[in-house]
């Protein structure tokens, strides 16, 4: 091969595997969910990003990739490359998908897909454990277009966003604060789980498997090394091997994240929490997602110690303000996006970037306010238009079919109200409170189209200890 | 480096990268497996997954790698590169492998290994949770060697069916139809498992944790971005850069059998069923499989969709014909995978085809009838000699030392009866029916080689909750 | 890019990949351990191994990479490059790591981290279950530095050992038994678990679940892929595509350590137990690292089957001394890594030794005893060292506030203890012993900072079981 096409080989072996570890985060979203929400839900919340995923592989595939990043639209949405063939899809820097210039476009799908499947992850996080399985198929939908047309005004170079200069290297704001905007209105328009708040008084409903959720938030790290540097979508952007040091700034704030969330929480709530460790860890790789490429090292450091922080008081705000996010979506994903998109407009390196994009250096390098400005100005409108869209889409929703399940199948749990199965058959699975279950949660619901005998075994598989 | 030495190393970072993945499937089909079994054989049917890579590991190395792709041999098996030596393996495109064009001949073992673990890991789904230990070992070595001659068959440009077009990419009957071949011939001696099928009428066995099956299947569809874009053998077979397209293919047919299965299952059984929808991305990943590198976009979400439809009511089928298959492995990857091998002569792109293989175009686009003939040809040889060297082999190892374990062993798991320990000695693990047990499913066995103080332990590991 | 540039690119994918698999490792760790311990700690077992990356991160930016790498210091240890600079990060071959030729600096810290970060996993499995939260914290840091420090003896070439001809490719000395000396010496001083050794004889205290001791060692063996082949830190290192020849070395030891410890398992304790051959994996894996790059394949499945028989006897021979090492630390890291270490002074090719590194061929290819020599001498001064700086550290540790928790949390549990928090709060958890505690393990410990009704929602995730 000649040299111009190892520079594409190279680029798009780092891009194809770096897209493969982001894809794998579905599996750190499953297990982080599962491990925080409760035992009867555990097959429905796991398994939903399986489906979820697939739902947005093909939505993306037919419009979103051409609504994100297709030549000859506008500053709003993409014009073309819209359900693309192979021949659109094998070729590199030119139409429909010109813009991705060492990969072929087919890598450029494979590398959005994966963000658009981990900002819809995030939506469920805070819609957990009485979500009627409708919803994820209809909303689903919805967020994958409006994740779409908000990508293009940031990350394209045709975007009005991108145009003005804001800088969002790898998705603060266009994958986790939007993902946290759809999961505030849900959580908003849901209401709370049953015995959340009780006589106006908050209760935990500890996760069931903090196990669980540990190697959620290890594949999630795992996964943040080809999210975060695999946005230079090639080997050379800022350097030949450039983007190691954005896997090192990466490295670095998750790092102090988690020293962050543990000294909050044993100074807060006295004791280092599990949880708020392991959300500490995320909210800062939520942090540095912006600024990765454009900060140095102590900025990195700074930018996630601030969101461990962060992520501890704002899950205790979310739960005094009454809106139940089981698994801490919000503040990890949101307030911490937040974060990160402002901390760009404080901390970007001038050097780094003016070389590397369209924006200016941060306020604390004397280079003004216009970074921290435009960065303002996108999360205020991105807010507007994402919590907008998605608030009106779920209102639709629950004025017509309703979004959220009957109280006995929240109280039976999903997995068996949902899908007609138990996720842990063969563990005991208790149910707080009564609606006509027996001790073992069973509800004498008869899943309908459950295999034969599925009960029988059910009710002989929680006998009675021997004395 | 020169850009021919340069050609090769990004090549073999790419194989050795997916080869990595693949064999990392070893827990997708663990967890999966593990998942859809039950509790008392946990330990024993994850960590068997180890103890059968292991064994392939080095039974490819010593015979399987030179009878699959040494060179010099005939179309029937492959003639050099046993037990290879480090110059064997270290030269590219030489003696005894000098198939491998652009990587070293131990990058070709590393992808061509991790290829036989994932065949032999289907074999023992459809065997679970009633087959002796000693069988893992002994038909392990027997199936290793019938894969290696097939694949020769197949993928050898030695190979009879090779030379004649037959065209499977990634393996959708080199991998997954001859493992659901031996699962078959497996199932059929032992018989089902106690309790399955009571008075004519087949009683679901639920898995027992559909959050460590949602981890399984994730884990497999994360290894699959390296089984099929990895089968190019190189960054530039087809274009530089095609394994991306490869990719693609791959990930629009899961998200389709994700969805395919669902639909089914939602209609069929009238619930959406966890672990359907589950099987459905494995199905359709099997079907693609064949197909990856041949086929447009919205043929690979066909291919895909399909084999979601066909998961569901394979699996319903196989239990209507009174054959146990713990975790629908001849529905996910026999029937998916004749379908898949089919599909590719439907719908194979003539150009495609062509240009990269020794087949012709679908049936579909006007290319004729002689694809999907030698695709019918492969798979019928192929049907007939897996099937029947397997049956044989079982057969012989039934009639002498037996392959299925003890009712009272089977009645009490694998666990403690194979391996004398328990899986998970601190949880409740019910054990239906009575063999002797107490409540607690302890028999009384005294595991023979157990540390002391081990039942000790088991006894006071469910103490009666308090009053 | 030009050829030069495209080597930087190429070597910078491959070594980021490997370090991104190295760091996934720490789930490894995190399941192998929760694995073969108790339920009543599993949150505090897996977690925990979140919060000692996340230190020796940020330590290991700060001082380490330049203790370790840094140019202009001594034998002992390196002289700059703390809290390196984005430009000390971004180049390649320069100052203040000019030692990465073919790597950006940012890419060697990610490299090496995870180095750091695997050994100590390693420390903390022998302390598991009794250990003060505070410890992982002042010892991490403590170890750290002794890991930097020995780190540049043996691997940097201004290192002492480096220049007398040490070779440890991968780390069996530096990551492995270095781990294992820490290891043993908080197992010395903090004693075995309440329980474990009753009347001078031990108990079995089986770990919780076999299926995350399963999963862990399959991440541990998908990681080492990464861990042996990407310490070639680069493509072209002895030869091109040299590195796929060291994972296929890296993958017979394993497969050979499987089938080592099975066997050995069978013979001695007349089961085949599968922690013990699961351990045999990790024994191998350790093993192999020193000589991967520098032995036949013949070798290193030698050196694979000999570590799974030491791994078996080792733990046995463990207890027999009185150590309490709850998931087998010593045998698997400790005699492994120096059993490994030792076979390159045996086994090592004369070619292959000479042409890629400072040392020499193997005591039974006939080229003398100096390797032999010199890998005891590493072995016996590094055993000294971090043995001795260990102890002292833990032992004034011991001294002032204490390294051992409390009897009664002990019996509670870390989770609850530590953490205010249970780590399975639905599962019912058997807590052997009394201390006060009901059967449900409950201690009327009210966990400080617990969110309100933390106890409420624990009281009712028990309930006793329908008659």
């Amino acid at each position: 091969m000649s040299t111009a096409q190892l520079t594409i080989a190279a680029s798009t072996v780092w891009v194809v595997v770096a897209a493969v570890l982001v894809m794998f985060m579905q599996a750190g979203f499953a297990f982080l969910e599962a491990g925080l929400t409760r035992m009867k839900n555990v097959g429905h919340i796991a398994a939903k990003n399986v489906l979820i995923f697939a739902l947005a592989s093909l939505v993306y595939f037919v419009v979103g990739y051409g609504m994100a990043f297709g030549d000859g639209g506008n500053g709003f949405v993409g014009g073309s490359g819209f359900f693309p063939s192979i021949d659109d899809l094998t070729t590199v820097g030119q139409a429909p998908f010109s813009w991705f210039g060492e990969i072929p476009a087919s890598a450029g799908y494979l590398f959005e897909v994966v963000f658009c499947g981990v900002s819809l992850a995030i939506v469920w996080g805070a819609m957990a454990e009485r979500t009627k399985l409708w919803v994820y198929f209809a909303f689903g939908v919805v967020f994958t277009l409006v994740y779409s047309i908000v990508s293009h005004w940031i990350w394209s170079p045709d975007g009005w966003l991108f145009s003005l200069g804001m800088q969002d290297f790898a998705g603060s704001t266009v994958v986790h604060y939007q993902g946290a905007l759809a999961a505030l209105a849900g959580a908003i328009l849901l209401g709370p789980r049953i015995g959340k708040f009780v006589d106006g008084k908050p209760n935990a409903i500890p996760g069931h498997n903090m196990a669980f959720t540990t190697l959620g938030v290890l594949i999630l790290w795992f996964g943040w090394f080809g999210f975060n540097p695999g946005s230079t979508l090639g080997v050379d952007f800022g350097g030949v091997g450039f983007f190691a040091y954005v896997a090192l700034n990466t490295n670095l704030a998750a790092a102090a994240g988690v020293l962050g969330a543990v000294a909050t929480s044993w100074i807060v709530i006295r004791k280092p929490d599990l949880s708020m460790m392991l959300n500490g860890a995320v909210a800062a790789l939520v942090a540095i997602t912006a600024a990765c490429a454009f900060v140095a090292p102590y900025a990195a450091i700074v930018i996630g110690l601030v969101a461990g922080v962060i992520v501890v008081l704002g899950v205790l705000l979310v739960e005094k303000v009454r809106i139940d996010d089981p698994i801490g979506a919000l503040a990890a994903h949101g307030m911490a996006g937040v974060w990160g998109t402002l901390s760009l407009g404080l901390l970007a390196l001038p050097g780094q970037a003016t070389s590397l994009a369209t924006g200016s250096g941060g306020l604390l390098y004397g280079a003004g306010l216009h970074q921290l400005g435009v960065q303002v100005l996108g999360l205020a409108v991105v807010g507007v238009f994402t919590f907008s869209v998605s608030f009106g889409a779920l209102w639709v929703m629950k004025a017509t079919f309703g979004i959220r399940t009957e109280p006995e199948h929240e109280t039976a749990g999903l997995d068996v109200s949902e899908h007609g199965m138990w996720g842990y058959p063969e563990f005991y699975i208790p149910v707080p409170g009564g609606y006509g279950s027996d001790a073992h949660g069973h509800l004498g619901l008869s899943p309908p189209g459950a295999p034969a005998g599925a009960l029988a075994h059910a009710s002989i598989a929680h006998p009675e200890p021997a004395r």
